[in-house]
């Protein structure tokens, strides 16, 4: 496998030199920054993950800051779910659509202050689209990157690790809730999320001076949790059903089609982007959809698109697929049409190996 | 050095076959696609790239399509090049910028048909800023990302491989202009362009399952020149002071910083986003400006940004550096403050692993 090459377009984080001397093997590159992606190996990674603790460099998960008076007005415009729901104590998951209800973002909103927004972006520079549609709206709000950088805290010995660092409070916090908590007398946002399904936190560390800090604290901390560096896992989050945007949902898709249905309000159609598409859409059917897939046999990686056939005709893709230590079996998701989306049905994926045996699966595997 | 994970989200190219057939050893990402860095190692591709010719996998450079009557009307909002010089052989290199004047992207403009432009970009999703700025004003025009991957041809011996390939009319072709050139009886779009100062052309392949065969193509007819799959070289390109977009220069800096003030035409400042930051530079000269630097002592790699001193005060930065082994220094560019930019000036860079002497030069060492 190749390697990456240092370079200073391709951003390091407040935890580059954590993750380094933690030992990362691999990287990926996400939002312009480096994304940590394995460290022993993926499937020994896996196994810590889902029983022990991991601290997460997701700086690249930025933070596009929104504020002024008409912040929540514009930020309204992009995405098809009813943001009244917005307060402050709640994180709320918004697909950012363009005029044809295509996926542009699957970011996360939080309130950082009273008018002051932060979309935790997915790998898009969303912030073009967001100031390419502002700057000739006149809306009383400003657009900026600003300097915070996310911290996860992913597993089931989360809240204990956290609790030593934050103190009690954090273990209250519910999940997709968010609250400020103290760290060297900075009240730090924590909000209980992040990429995994396996619990945890994740932490807007504010001010790249601020990053090692807290990433050596969690560490001095969390020694007999068994703590590690880690990173969101290939095989864990295809057991699990998290959706990677640019990968198994692109602009080519709706919200629907990626079962984000329960974030499209009908209420707000008519005051968003690619309203009137997915007002269509939700007359008449989605034409494909995200499913849960197993694969029989070898399969390599998954690092192209792996079109799906059933009867000799194309009928999804696969983007994602890795082997399940655990439920010994390859998993996968895909997008699959209509015609053949329900469960047991039998399908064939094609790889750059060759062509597998595989069957939509009910549910994800977590 | 860690490795590059395989990811659906980082898209393969058309030439990715290729370009792992002959032993690529690291790649970056760009516009969510892999960009290879280096074959042999650095040194080894750039004494090749200044005696022989390369094939490059420049896929990533994507391609942004306008079309419609509206089209051109519509890109020159975008950027402060006067757009009346565009003629249908010619290829025009456009800053384009924010409302504050700051680099959005640095594409390359081209005619591939009556009303439908490619819009060649640099690394960030220029998309989304022209979709969102555009989706509000009416324009007759459709913007989209199509199918085409530029392939590039570099090295002294350039001419003579595309003549083999292509006819020798490509010969003809002059710096910056562009025809269309027949390769199985498709006229194929070319310019004479590329990212190195060793001379060069750019194929623009339209559509995906053509890419190997011109690749092929390309091999099978330079066999006696020495030809080799190369890429955008490090040392190679900062000896020729290329600036490299999300590196040396960002949205934080304007055009006229980057030294592009011959593609700012004080007629159009008037109809384009940012004309009056950049009227009021040009009025009040530039506070910065990138400039050649050499810098003395061993240095490690330039993947961050290292600090510039002088008598103690910080007076800019350096992004790019790397030793050259033709000129015997370590070549570097940096953005410099107006009262430490004269030739001569002697300056401190702090890297990684300390400070180092440094001297500001008259010229880029090509």
């Amino acid at each position: 496998m190749a390697r990456i090459s240092p370079n200073g377009r391709v951003r390091r984080t407040p935890f580059s030199d954590g993750v380094e001397a933690a030992g990362v093997k691999g990287y990926t590159v996400y939002n312009h920054m480096l994304l940590p992606t394995v460290f022993e190996s993926f499937e020994a990674d896996y196994h810590h993950l889902k029983r022990h603790v991991q601290v997460w460099d997701v700086a690249c998960e930025r933070q596009i800051q929104v504020k002024g008076p008409d912040a929540l007005r514009m930020i309204q415009f992009l995405t098809p779910r009813d943001l009244d729901k917005m307060t402050a104590d709640r994180c709320l998951y918004i697909p950012v659509v363009d005029a044809m209800g295509g996926m542009l973002n699957d970011p996360v909103l939080m309130q950082a202050a009273p008018d002051t927004y932060w979309i935790s972006i997915a790998d898009s520079d969303l912030l073009l689209w967001i100031e390419g549609f502002a700057c000739t709206q006149g809306f009383d709000a400003e657009v900026s990157e600003v300097d915070v950088s996310p911290l996860a805290v992913q597993g089931p010995k989360s809240d204990d690790l956290m609790a030593r660092v934050f103190g009690d409070g954090v273990r209250a916090l519910r999940f997709f809730s968010c609250g400020r908590f103290g760290f060297e007398g900075r009240p730090t946002l924590i909000s209980r999320s992040g990429y995994s399904k396996q619990g945890g936190f994740e932490i807007y560390v504010e001010g790249t001076e601020n990053g090692m800090t807290l990433w050596n604290a969690l560490f001095a901390a969390g020694e007999d949790l068994n703590v590690r560096a880690g990173c969101p896992n290939l095989i864990e989050r295809i057991e699990g059903g998290l959706l990677s945007y640019g990968n198994d949902m692109t602009r080519e898709n709706t919200p629907l089609e990626c079962g984000l249905g329960r974030f499209v309000d009908a209420s707000q159609l008519d005051h968003c982007f690619g309203g009137r598409a997915l007002k269509e859409e939700l007359a008449e059917g989605s034409k494909q959809m995200i499913r849960p897939i197993a694969i029989e046999g070898d399969i390599p990686p998954c690092d192209r698109v792996w079109p799906v056939y059933a009867d000799g005709k194309r009928v999804g893709q696969v983007k994602s697929a890795v082997w399940s230590p655990d439920h010994k079996i390859n998993v996968a998701m895909g997008m699959i049409a209509r015609t053949h989306w329900d469960t047991g049905t039998a399908i064939e994926v094609e790889t750059q190996d060759g062509m597998r045996s595989a069957t939509v699966q009910e549910k994800f595997w977590r």
